[in-house]
């Protein structure tokens, strides 16, 4: 009941390999192939939602009657189609690693006609959360020692968007999210206090922080830009003396000069005596407001981060490609202009200092000294090679991006203007691709070997 | 079972009201406070997503359970969530209508807490579907007769915003979609070709193009620039001269200098008397890569365009809000800085001739003579006053745009620099403005009513 999930070019390709018995295993290839204007590394993620989405791939009655009635289809192709099954071997780089352009995220291979079938999906997943888990990272990198909060819900492109900004964001190290269902399916931690809206149920301000205090008296925090920041706080604080709060209290900033307003809250709260009360951000911010908040000092403990997280505001999509790399035992390649994609199944080695980058080679090629491949098997014959446990896939993927970001240099991590690293051919695959460029077009390849 | 799809403020508040027996109604308002740069106007859209969305808004054991252990809520209100439905009323603005900045696009009159709980889901559906109809129709103006099809499923931000790309351009007036699933949910087109990974997948690019040919042979389109794109429209004209095809064929384009190598494939088809044969390109286009082509005069029959219309790439958001203006019969306002919000139900009054702009008033208010109400009830005691048809909708809202589109200025629906329609604040709502604004702060307003 998925197998509709895909463009109709697939379905025509899909069909046409089934009626020639083209059955031989190809090996498709998704990257990136070329990093979005300030981004200086990508952080992988999607790949749990991929495998989901391969294990489910079937075609239902319904399904095959549509493209019998509105695509034409004859009888003998789907009766194909609804035996079909994925049952294909998947490698991939583990989520929350590090990447960059040009480095395989994600290789599968299997009988053509079900790799290609499976093309739409597997690179809209892997393209969408990869492009926000990296935006996420940003706002990690302004933010310091502050937490991050997922707020990106009302703002995602849909429902099942909301959840998956919750996710990624919390591969790139966010504290928690305002998303039930995403914090429920995920493990993450759920988050939330008021609206404005709350503030204006209630005849005035002071009515509505002690309804709020009495309902949750262990951990309120005050919406205080209403109607006016510094009485709002000073409304807060009234609430917490009169009502002898003891628990985590705080204050929320939603409008106005963040910075400014911030420190004018820390020192009523502080003056008080309320030292631990926590000063909490939002409104509009990405990892440029972040940051320049952070350089000034201003005493916030946490920042909520919505649509700008995630909708990958400035970059909401990725360069990427899935590519034919291979069938059978022929290694294949593409030279459209600006296009071009290297031949064969591969393999991103990597050393434990940065310096130098990576090493994009093929495979099967023995990994240079000292070098750890990225790529791991995740699929074998249609069938995930660990259990799906979606809260325990959240955290390893937080600690793998946790390790990566410690070893990423500096002028890959830069906000503004950062330097990614570039990933180097091995010598094999450069090899590999001259021989089969001049396969392809008699006279040699028409220029240089791709990068990398 | 979507119960939890919310974020965890609105639940808190919620559950604050239950508990307090607040159950007067109150209404909210979803408008943009501000058009993106480079949008003269904005295509209302996922209005039917959004009824479905509050018509099966419910609470199952298993998140209310989640709410009692990971959330802390007590039984009482466990119980009161258990019975909720949402049982309001609401008012849109037709799918498919053109709207600008202030003019509400939906209103919620319901219990509050049932009308703050359904914030989350109806704001991220409204805003979602209306960005990417917005940045579709850009696309359509700037391909003056040519076709558009809808390429984005495999970049749009998960599963389901592919479908809703395809749904929300096909309002806009998209002529076909790639994702088989949002055609048949929606009665679209289905529309799809070729990769360059079936050519490659034979042995060469001729056995590609006869074997596709012969599978499709009333409508293929072979995908030329896998290698070098003038040779690979020689070898589709070989090949539907071989084939003796008389059906609709064509040729399609997807890296390279589009409008040059469209100029010298139509000479090519021509000189072989393939002069009905059709030129379709595709490769990263947006409206203005579309609108320099067309400049040119370049013979391209149809565009293909994906992710950069698919995520709104320039405009991923909106900056939308969904704010309380009225509980029982008290019109209610926020004067925060940048995100004042004026009281009270609203209506949108619209001129036959588009000079003069909007009136944003009240919604019992008499219209303004020969002007028309924009908003309409779309949902009463939380049923839909018209029966789901998701294919009927669509069809209704591409008519409502086309009519719209007739109707826009020109400066509006310029491409570059366009200059949105901003609407008037009736004098009612004006005055009811200033009295509510005085009794929230003594002594008055600070500032001046804001626009509208």
């Amino acid at each position: 009941m998925t197998g509709l999930r895909t463009d109709l070019y697939e379905l025509r390709m899909a069909a046409s390999y089934l009626r020639r018995d083209m059955t031989e295993p190809a090996t498709f290839s998704l990257f990136a192939r070329r990093l979005p204007a300030r981004r200086g590394f990508l952080v992988a993620a999607g790949l749990a939602e991929a495998l989901d989405f391969l294990e489910s791939f079937t075609f239902d009655d319904d399904e095959l009657a549509y493209l019998r009635d509105a695509v034409g289809f004859d009888q003998a192709t789907l009766g194909a189609l609804a035996g079909l099954r994925f049952t294909g071997d998947v490698w991939a780089v583990p989520e929350g690693r590090v990447v960059f352009a040009d480095e395989p995220l994600l290789e599968v291979t299997a009988p053509i006609a079900e790799a290609q079938l499976v093309e739409t999906g597997v690179l809209n997943l892997i393209t969408f959360h990869t492009t926000v888990a990296s935006k996420a990272a940003r706002c990690r990198l302004a933010a310091g020692s502050a937490q991050l909060v997922d707020f990106a819900f009302r703002r995602t492109h849909g429902i099942e968007a909301g959840a998956a900004a919750a996710r990624a964001s919390a591969i790139a190290g966010f504290a928690a999210t305002s998303h039930v269902e995403a914090a429920r399916r995920y493990g993450l931690t759920p988050s939330g206090t008021m609206a404005h809206s709350y503030v204006e149920a209630f005849p005035d301000e002071r009515a509505a922080f002690r309804a709020f205090a009495a309902d949750y008296p262990t951990n309120p925090i005050f919406l205080v830009d209403t109607y006016d920041t510094p009485a709002g706080v000073r409304a807060a604080v009234d609430v917490v003396t009169e009502l002898g709060l003891t628990g985590s209290v705080g204050v929320r900033l939603d409008s106005g000069d963040l910075a400014a307003l911030a420190r004018q809250a820390r020192a009523i709260l502080d003056g008080a005596g309320l030292t631990r009360a926590q000063i909490v951000a939002s409104g509009s911010l990405d990892e440029d407001i972040i940051a320049g908040i952070v350089a000034t000092g201003a005493p916030i403990d946490a920042y909520g981060v919505g649509t700008k997280m995630g909708v990958s505001y400035d970059a909401p999509s990725l360069d990427s490609a899935y590519k034919l790399v291979g069938v059978g035992d022929r290694p294949v390649l593409k030279l459209s202009p600006g296009k071009a994609t290297l031949p064969g199944p591969k393999q991103v080695f990597r050393a434990p200092a940065a310096a130098g980058g990576d090493i994009v080679g093929l495979r099967d090629e023995p990994p240079p000294v000292g070098r750890e491949p990225l790529l791991v098997p995740v699929m074998r014959g249609g069938r995930r090679l660990d259990a799906a446990d979606p809260a325990g896939e959240v955290r390893a993927a937080r600690r793998r991006f946790d390790a990566d970001l410690a070893w990423l240099p500096e002028p890959a991590r830069r906000l503004a203007d950062p330097a990614p690293l570039t990933a180097a051919v091995s010598p094999a695959l450069a090899a590999l691709h001259e021989r089969v460029a001049r396969q392809v077009v008699p006279g040699g390849p028409r220029g240089t070997v791709p990068r990398p």
